[in-house]
């Protein structure tokens, strides 16, 4: 990644946009996610067929004003860029591209109107406040714990996508293709549906051994809810028992991560310092 | 919070009515809930239209002896407060002036019957007793596992929200306006329907597509049900596990992590300070 | 409880009875339970209308040699105990007198065929047989951790009865009497309904205020989730940790509970034995 | 299990075929789990009416195509095995063996088409490759915490039944036979509808009392959600946390509970024995 060198006008413009330490820069990131959210909502309000008959001229005129600040704020944020092309090429970058292009195509090829919902993908833009904002250590945490998860739940999900198929073929030869379960894609979205618990009631087991097997397949669903919630909490309390830690460093070597009741270096076998009083 | 001098008759009602300590105190509460558990139950019976109709009358006077005790009941707290001001503009005087307030303005004016409703804000004063009695400890270490909580728990939402707006907008736009995801609102209400597993059934995917993004989706909230499960559970273990270790160093060694009621340092053997009133 | 003198036969019964020891009690209690639960199973095939018109009187012979068994063995366990009032009016032998009074009732009484179903609670009868054999550590730990999470439950289930409350009462009013939310209870129906996720969709809302309220008490009772499974999971860890202690005793003071690091007993002061290789 | 000589041919097919080590045993993995996946699809696709009627002919020659190449694989299989009939007779060589049988049994039984569903039971051998493969060590933690659980969750699943039981016996007498209740099968079909928290809302209570009874149900049901999760969590942290300590003792003051990456002794800072391979 080559920076360019940017002159200081780029480089307040920068700390401002990309930036949340100094006081501009942190209202800008309150302004983006107000505009955010309330140019969400417009688009949401303006799908309501009711509300898009009355005001849609109102929506659409509000809408052009968040596209061209948006398109703005793109333009600004490429110019002020160190390295213009990295920006560009982002997932932001293209998020804040994608953000404001459909108004645009909109304009040029009416018939593309259902293109306006890519609109909504604005919402992901504010990920990015939030990641620059104060959220990064719980955020890392999660993502930690769910990281070092990451095989587990793979195994995890292999092993309920094995249960679903078994459990919606099961229905579909018991239940016959009569009533509901008419093929074995339908029974598999009826097992899915079925084994985390939604239960829409949509597609439903009506012989007896169809209810005792669907039965069944609940309980063990009930009982395998706590794989998925037992992985990640071992993993997050591990992880926060790793807070616990003491942040003492071995004055020979320099590494930290001692217990509590360690008194001498794990990695260097010298004396360590005592604990002081903060450790909980 | 400026304290007034208050006669001893008030201070007398004043540890009957605010206290929990004196026997008369605890009978005092211990009616108090029976009749706001008694009065709640008489609002929501009178709701029914069956009951409402041959009962009504009986209810009406019911509810006049409620309403009388507890405006008795207002007017002494506030008499025998040593703050007057600060116990009426308190949440707790809050509530007990809403408590009581609505049948009077129902008297005044009846067709303002609906403001009844707010009676039955009365179940919060339950609360105020509960937090009196001896679950405050109880209620603390929840409500400390919670607030340590809050911010992982507001990641969490927002990633659940931007989950919902792109599972509701999808189905949205899979299923087309005529099978009950009519627009964004009602698709997202669906999403969140979906995600947390209730599943109503009101709205449902239809096409085959929508069926396969469903289950996605529920696979996903599935997996995701995990998350502030073992948040809570992880603040709530370190929660329990401070509370059985005690933070007394020995004098000799200097090492903690004894039980409390270790009388002798594991490690060294010498004498442990005696436990201080704080530890549980 | 004063125990009676009882003669070697009546020992050598109650010791196949109720012990659990001998190769004989072993034997008695596997019968048992296939009793039990075939017994249960022809109660509940009887309920099946088709199946009783054509097996009725097939069922009813079965269910009277069972009834003629259960009968005799409810005897011979009065004859053989110890303390006969002690066991006739302990819970288990309550539940022993009603699995097999209804069936003589409904012979004198034939109008008096739904007490039948009274029957069914000959199911918490393996219960006994369960505690005798082998589950009973489990069981424990379960119980234990249960019983350490009483009080933190009640302030739970107290804090969802006001959530349901509340949410029950804003659909009331938002939905208005024409839409499924007809009365109070009714609408708490619906909040527990909700609010746990089992989502049956008998009562929806159908108004978009309604909806985004439900939506926002979906959210509520989805992060909720996590504070029983939290609490009882801290307590099962925290009880499994109390197994991971060591059993070794203090040689002085003969108290065990020490930990895998201690050297010195925490009670008295004096050595510990070292720690054995089978200390995990 | 008596492992016969076989040819250097021989030898270098079976590394292939049953092993992971070499490259080309990876890639043969790696291209089994995709023809059994799009195998598996077929089969699906096959089911649905629409696509059987148009593309039933093309679904048949690639269904044959996959018989054929999975008919190979398993003579292959036989061929290099060292013990041949150890094979043949294990799990996964019936599963191997029931994957290709139904496609020839339909072909000469026209009329047992609905053993074709048999052929799902293809998607079990993917677990072979899994295992196999790297998934191993998770899978053992899981199944490791599953099966340490088993005795808990056995006496869980037995509490569960009898709640079942006797929910849905309940709800049986107060309901009547008219109204969905019909028998108590349905009615505990019902009732673990319910306590899993699915809700089809096929079967719902209508009366107030069976509401009342309903909402208390889930109540409890919500509540012992927590049971199982707990169970699952706690052994599964306790066994991510004997993964992260040895059991090394050191030479010099015999402690144990050193961490993975320590190498002095943290009681006493003499060194500590190597770490073996056994742990992780």
């Amino acid at each position: 990644m080559t920076a360019r060198d940017i002159s200081p006008l780029q480089k307040a413009f920068y700390d401002v946009i990309f930036g949340t330490e100094t006081p501009a820069g942190k209202w800008f990131d309150i302004i983006l996610i107000v505009a955010i959210v309330a140019s969400v909502i417009i688009v949401m309000l303006d799908s309501i067929w009711n509300l898009h008959t009355e005001w849609g001229w109102l929506f659409w005129q509000i809408e052009w004003v968040f596209t061209v600040l948006f398109t703005v704020e793109y333009l600004v944020r490429i110019w002020c860029s160190p390295n213009r092309k990295a920006y560009v090429l982002s997932v932001y970058g293209v998020v804040d591209l994608l953000a404001i292009l459909p108004t645009y195509v909109a304009l040029v090829f009416p018939q593309a109107a259902s293109l306006l919902i890519v609109r909504l993908l604005r919402i992901l833009r504010i990920f990015r406040v939030l990641r620059l904002l104060a959220f990064l250590n719980e955020a890392n945490i999660l993502a930690g714990a769910l990281r070092r998860s990451t095989r587990k739940i793979f195994v995890f999900f292999s092993m309920m996508m094995i249960i679903t198929v078994i459990f919606g073929c099961l229905l579909y030869v018991v239940e016959g293709p009569e009533s509901g379960f008419d093929n074995i894609p339908i029974s598999i979205y009826w097992a899915i549906v079925t084994i985390t618990t939604v239960g829409y009631g949509d597609v439903v087991p009506l012989t007896a051994l169809g209810r005792a097997i669907s039965a069944t397949g609940m309980l063990i669903g009930y009982a395998i809810i706590a794989v998925p919630t037992g992985i990640i909490t071992a993993e997050l309390a591990s992880g926060l028992r790793g807070n616990h830690l003491t942040t003492r460093n071995c004055s020979q070597c320099s590494r930290a991560g001692h217990d509590l009741d360690a008194r001498y270096c794990k990695y260097c076998g010298s004396d360590l310092p005592p604990l002081s009083r903060d450790g909980e």
